[in-house]
């Protein structure tokens, strides 16, 4: 398998844990999203994805896109380790917070919707960090909403071992930290992030341990 | 079941979509985005859905929400009308184009978004439009890319029967075309949207079929 990946990209972030908490190898190929007008416009790479985003894996002969597709896969590919529960309304909580991250934090957060904000608006550094403290305060309080209480809610985001839900908090969570984002109102989210980030899975996959890391 | 939903909302639409496709009863519970501030952000709604967004599930006493995570849950409790094909790699290409749409179009265009543009950059409807516009063409053009030519799209998305990327396209085509989108350079996304619309449980699912419709 070969991935595509940058070391800071959250998506790729995800993609990468997954591959470490299921002891899968993998080649990785890093796209530099800000070198030279970003290596993920370069037409080698939009011809591998179209959308110009990363991740992608290329297994089987295939190259697959979207960091939640691509975890199901490998879940459903690779069965150890599991990412998802058993039930399917336990896996439709598991989704439901990947999802509150995955669908509405980081996709309004990523590089070309800040650099629209730049371009069209004018929107200065601080303006752009607010806008992105902004999200992810509100789609992490909704996420802390979600676990807080929950009898669902265990060590991990469900129950005792990491998961696809997990897989996406913590590199939010990183780029909170990074953005200097208020999570003093979410104990649950960064007490979960921290016990993660004790795995050695979660430990390989960081942006610092990787190769393209600055 | 119980359904919360608003006629116009596309990660609604996508749900509905889903029930009718699979011949499910469910109760419709309108919330309405735009009235009285949002009925999305009342106490009562909140406590449901701590996102305050719709769609919400109420099934088997829990409550669901994130539109993709419903479908999901949906297809894995109803294997009657499956939304997902049978392999792993087609159910990753399905949920990608999915995610296409669900992730990277969507929620950067949702309400709440137009409105920080305007709160905080005194965007006019026109720069409020154009945003719109450029991430509906920029992800089309991307779903379209991938369709094209590529010998798994079939009548619809993936082969020869709607499924889960078919009930994301349809929504977001509707929305395009509100918003005046220029879908010229994207015929498959149009053809199979076109060949979607003409079945029952679309039309049944569409924003001028619900009761809450304006």
């Amino acid at each position: 398998m070969k991935l595509y990946t940058y070391f800071r990209s959250s998506a790729a972030y995800r993609v990468r844990i997954a591959l470490h908490l299921k002891g899968l190898e993998y080649e990785a190929v890093p796209v530099h999203l800000t070198r030279d007008g970003g290596e993920q416009r370069r037409p080698e790479y939009l011809a591998l994805n179209p959308a110009g985003l990363v991740p992608a894996l290329e297994d089987a002969g295939r190259v697959l896109t979207q960091s939640l597709a691509i975890i199901e896969y490998l879940d459903e590919i690779h069965p150890q380790a599991p990412l998802l529960p058993a039930q399917a309304l336990d896996r439709a909580r598991v989704r439901e917070i990947a999802q509150m991250i995955g669908c509405d934090i980081h996709p309004i957060n990523n590089l070309r919707v800040l650099q629209y904000l730049g371009r069209e608006f004018a929107a200065t550094e601080a303006q752009r960090n607010a806008w992105y403290r902004h999200w992810v305060e509100l789609g992490l309080a909704t996420v802390e909403a979600r676990l807080a209480g929950d009898g669902h809610s265990g060590a991990f985001c469900h129950g005792d071992r990491p998961g696809l839900a997990d897989c996406c908090l913590v590199p939010q969570v990183f780029n909170a930290r990074r953005f200097d984002c208020d999570l003093s109102a979410m104990p649950t989210v960064r007490a979960i992030a921290a016990r993660c980030e004790e795995l050695e899975a979660f430990r390989r996959a960081a942006p610092a341990a990787q190769p393209d890391a600055e």
